[in-house]
């Protein structure tokens, strides 16, 4: 082993973990020409200008699964993504007998490949075009909610217009706070097939323990199959329809990356809050954070005091427990990032800069000073209204009330025609919604959780009158705790499950107090939603201005800013790079041998017996990477991804595939809000691990031919 | 936090931290004078010819407080050492109110000092002196037990000779297999008392979750204080004593340690075994690890099995579990390690060269040749004996069993006169004894066990009839796991502990199954140890004439030897320096920062909160490194320690103190057979970290001022 790691530590030496280079950007694909000259810098190969075009390669192969990223990787429909992205139909498929999620699936033949779980989808990007215009059409005048429900009519007809074409599914989204919007077609694939997974303990190899960390030995890749009717046209499942044939997939690199490789990805990256204004920034990491994690870190010691002693609710606890410590873990990382890259000064200094632009111009300041002061004042509104949420949030630490208001919302969606139930309350969540309220058996114990409520109930009652719940303390005035888990069947499971088939008028005549109280509540939680449709309203209006004028201000200055994540198709470029943490410089790639010294055969580190014999024995055929003398595993970048970037393929230069993007590092969750090239770190399963994976681990030598990967 | 770590990185790519130098070696004082130039070469700037010198500065301010290793650092008997090697006695003065192995002692002055717990010891070294001929008179001709109880005989005659000076600790130990012995003499301090402790979240700070573990931000370190009689001489606690003024004390370094200094320790490292051959290096890695291995895996897999879904019994159990993971963890680390330095190999390629050197030579033949001989039968029945060994251990996967062979035994100890008791059995080992036989009711299940042993018991079966142990096989060959589970009283906690005060006739009346069978099973339990002191004997003789052989290879070379470690003084020395692992590089020195990053404020990461808000506002007085540009925590280096070497003061080139060693990584555990400067890493807590707790965290001025220290 030591020879590779010197390699590995010499390669450092030249490129410097911490270059600040400006490797930021979740660009759209309109953008990439604004940005050749920059990528052309950094290393890419191709054309530029022509790959952000959505009818050429490498943009045709791209796909997403909703929420996941994807890409094809054969001309037989062949869907590479993350082994998380497709845990749900490896679950949906797996009996006690064919414990797929555990053991891994591998189809023989195209006939043994099993449809995913219901709701799986493939959707191909087509389109990405600017629809500002009509969405904005007549709302120019409008304001709150009439602006709100104006936008929503114009959104509804876009995309209404868009869906009449066959099988697409289009979506309108805000872009820079809503002075853009940009409609999104795309082909939507309903036949999806589950084809290869490799075993938890490659896919999911470190789990929780893991999760955010480095070095990291996780295989987190699996392939889907899109499937289409015979004439090619999208259809439901069915055993006559045929493998989809993509316009384009991506090729395998003959080699795989090394230290201080250009790379880039394109994927559907979630939310990021990188425009927000300074004060939001403030607001956030000094002032809403901090509450949180206080209320969590009290939150913790409580249930460590009320448990302490118990064994039966520790254990029932701490699931709880781990949740907790799982949360403040990622609000740490925010504050700590936000610390070390001075986030709130630099976006003051920004802003300040910005608002200095405007001021010096009266032209400027008479388009957008108003629109400035307005959204500030709605921003120091919206923030008190945050920080009142989130004391208001306290009283949904009873698990109790928790099941009670989501049942009896189950009870009033369902009664909603099926089209017009909120996400969470349709027929595809129901599995979901069923285990969770199983699930509270196991982690429910009566005088604990009285005893955590009084402690939450306290805090809520920290609030000003007004700014409480009014019918729970309505409710609540003539009640005590102790008296409502007195009285509650809610604890038992059979009883809360008999509570979802029961229609909205049962619910009102219960005497069960948790559904009497959501019963109560239930009228003002809706009215609650009115309020911020109408306050969103308002908002998009000051905002989308103040945005035209921050833009305005970057076109002045010669620079290209991108929107943040929404969802919508992203390009993003970096180089493979470690860096330097306290105790430790991370080198870009982990090896084969780390995953043996991880292995305990248990629990989360459990890697397959083949696969360890393999790597005890350096059966690394072909994929050995020549810089480190041994097989790599995973390895990190610069590039800029966030939540729903999770299975994007990985490109090199030539736009070849190299491996596939799965995970940050805890010190670059603030990247949500700013990216800094020293902080921000992405962890992508190598290809050479993969294609390994499946020719010496898992025998998948039908897909690798399929994907022109010649097996030795 | 960006810079100081660029620095440490720029650092280390001029200092490779893997090469090669000659930093291993645990040497007797005496040996300072031959590797006098390699450790001037090194950097040592004392005079090494000197330096082994017990009647000087630093040995004199060298102590043990047997099993661990410790210094004064001040002219009034102020013992620095580990916080893991004081925490018995934090546990002993701590009561509910005062929960001092919680949060920490202090003793304000003096006369706040308390008695640490009862047996402490501070063992001062006066004197270590070769006594081989007197060891070996008369056992020339002898062979087996015969020549075993001569050299016993002869070790006692030695020690009560010098146990006759007034409070002084006397052992012999064989050195080089029994080639030499030296009688080590030592001050015995019997007023042992507590002084400071950090909070159990500086000083045990990461827990088992960091154990053997980088980056590591432990602040292992305490203090004890000597006291003696008002005339100087060695008494039992009295309030009437006074600190002890030893000859020497270590001064404090004026500056830190930085990357590639040289540094010394001096201690009392337990065990190596790097002077085995080459076939008992092959036997432990090729077969006895890999069994052990295969026995805890299918143990732990065992467990799982058992208690799934069973939440107290995977409580009971979790214990057990962690306990054989932790020891898998030991032994995969070994194995690796062992692979990756190519131990059997290198020994092999060692031994054959050692070989052919007497080979060549018809007289070191005619001198060594039949010893050698000798020895490689010996060892291939120890070998085929320690298989067997570990079969028949299996049957101690019974608690049952365990507690009732226990409880007979100290039954029988407690008959004999308190000096001749076997240690563990000593009215020393009282109050542990007890917390084992009352531990046991949180971690037994009966039906669990029973399937446990019934599986143990398998793997038992498989030894031939005449390798099992005949006692247990005649007893149990009327009876079944299920009847002895069903009739013993032994699950019973009250039971246990009520059979500690019973008499040897009691248990051999007894009706109780696991009581009898442990009386069964008590001769031939004593009968095995006689054998095995019978061939210890013969052992002892084949070993020593081949030690002779080595030695005089050695001597043939120009090189010299250091004998395995034994528990006497020894000096080791390398240099401040990390190393490349998979997928990072580890650089030498943690920083404040990283605790930070760890703390949640919870379980094995609680810092406490002073330290964490000055560790944010970089309140690091006078303690920060200039290199680092922050304040160190812990660093590593390529010292050659082992156990026993805990609490060992490290020196600097000049001698002064700059930290406690306290722990070595888990690659490194493989040193205790063959030490590798690539793998090998030592964890030291840096004394500024100490400093700078003591005054600002918990305000220990006063013993600052005793070690000269000037707070700011």
């Amino acid at each position: 082993m030591k020879n590779f790691l010197l390699a590995g530590a010499s390669a450092l030496m030249i490129a410097a973990p911490v270059a600040a280079t400006a490797d930021e950007g979740m660009w759209l694909p309109s953008q990439t020409g604004a940005i050749a000259e920059d990528m052309k810098a950094a290393g890419l190969e191709l054309d530029a200008k022509t790959l952000g075009d959505l009818n050429r390669p490498p943009l045709t192969a791209i796909a997403s699964l909703g929420g996941c990223s994807a890409a094809f990787l054969s001309p037989q429909g062949l869907v590479a993504t993350n082994h998380h992205c497709v845990a749900g139909s490896l679950q949906y498929n797996s009996s006690p007998e064919n414990d797929y999620l555990t053991n891994g699936f591998l189809a023989k033949t195209l006939g043994d490949e099993l449809p995913a779980a219901p709701g799986s989808r493939v959707y191909v990007i087509e389109d990405l075009r600017d629809v500002t215009t009509a969405m904005l059409k007549g709302a120019d005048k409008l304001e709150g909610r009439a602006r709100y429900d104006r936008l929503q009519a114009n959104r509804t007809a876009l995309i209404e217009a868009c869906e009449k074409q066959a099988n697409r599914r289009c979506d309108v989204r805000a872009y820079f706070g809503g002075a853009q919007y940009w409609l999104q077609q795309q082909l939507e694939i309903k036949d999806v097939r589950l084809v290869y997974a490799p075993a938890a303990g490659v896919g999911n190899f470190g789990g929780e323990k893991d999760n955010w960390m480095w070095p990291r030995h996780t295989g987190d890749f699996s392939f889907y199959r899109a499937y289409v009717a015979p004439d090619g046209s999208s259809a439901d499942f069915s055993k006559d329809n045929v493998p989809f044939k993509p316009k384009a997939f991506l090729p395998i690199a003959k080699t795989g990356v090394k230290e201080g490789d250009f790379i880039m990805v394109a994927g559907f990256p979630g939310t990021t809050e990188r425009l927000r204004t300074a004060e939001e920034a403030r607001f956030e990491f000094a002032e809403l954070l901090p509450y949180q994690q206080r209320m969590l870190a009290e939150y913790g010691d409580l249930i460590d005091a009320l448990t302490a002693g118990n064994q039966a609710a520790t254990i029932a606890y701490a699931a709880t427990l781990q949740g907790v410590e799982n949360y403040e873990k990622k609000i740490a990382g925010q504050l700590a990032g936000a610390d070390a890259i001075s986030l709130i000064e630099k976006k003051q200094a920004e802003e300040a800069a910005f608002r200095a632009w405007i001021a010096a111009d009266p032209k400027r300041e008479a388009q957008y000073g108003a629109a400035l002061a307005e959204l500030d004042r709605l921003i120091a509104e919206e923030n008190a209204e945050a920080l009142a949420d989130a004391r208001r949030g306290m009283l949904g630490r009873s698990q109790m009330l928790g099941a009670a208001t989501r049942l009896y919302r189950w009870a009033n969606e369902q009664a909603k025609p099926e089209k017009d139930r909120e996400p969470g309350y349709q027929p595809r969540d129901k599995a979901f919604f069923v285990q969770s309220m199983q699930r509270i058996e196991r982690r429910y114990v009566s005088e604990i959780e009285q005893a955590i409520w009084a402690d939450a109930l306290e805090e809520y009652r920290q609030l000003a009158p007004e700014d409480r719940n009014q019918s729970f303390d309505a409710y609540m005035e003539s009640r005590d705790i102790a008296s409502l888990y007195a009285a509650t069947q809610l604890g038992d499971t059979a009883t809360r499950m008999a509570w979802m088939d029961k229609p909205v008028a049962e619910f009102r005549a219960s005497n069960d107090p948790f559904i009497q109280l959501a019963v109560a509540m239930y009228d003002e939680g809706l009215a609650n939603e009115a309020e911020a449709k109408e306050r969103s309203g308002t908002v998009q209006k000051a905002r989308s201005k103040v945005m035209q004028a921050r833009l305005a201000y970057a076109a002045a200055q010669g620079k290209t800013m991108y929107p943040d994540a929404n969802g919508s198709l992203r390009f993003t470029y970096g180089k493979v790079t470690g860096k330097a943490v306290d105790g430790q410089i991370w080198t870009p790639f982990t090896t084969a041998e780390g995953i043996v010294a991880k292995h305990t055969g248990r629990g989360e580190f459990d890697a397959p017996d083949t696969m360890i014999k393999l790597i005890k024995a350096k059966d690394y055929g072909q994929y050995a990477s020549p810089e480190l003398g041994t097989l790599p595993v995973d390895f990190m970048s610069t590039v800029d991804i966030t939540n729903g970037n999770s299975g994007s393929s990985t490109l090199n230069a030539r736009g070849e595939f190299v491996g596939l993007a799965f995970d940050g590092t805890i010190e670059g969750v603030v990247s949500d809000w700013m990216y800094d090239p020293a902080i921000n770190r992405t962890i992508h399963v190598d290809s050479r691990f993969m294609l390994w994976t499946m020719e010496k681990v898992d025998g998948a030598t039908r897909l690798l031919e399929e994907m022109g990967v010649a097996a030795e």
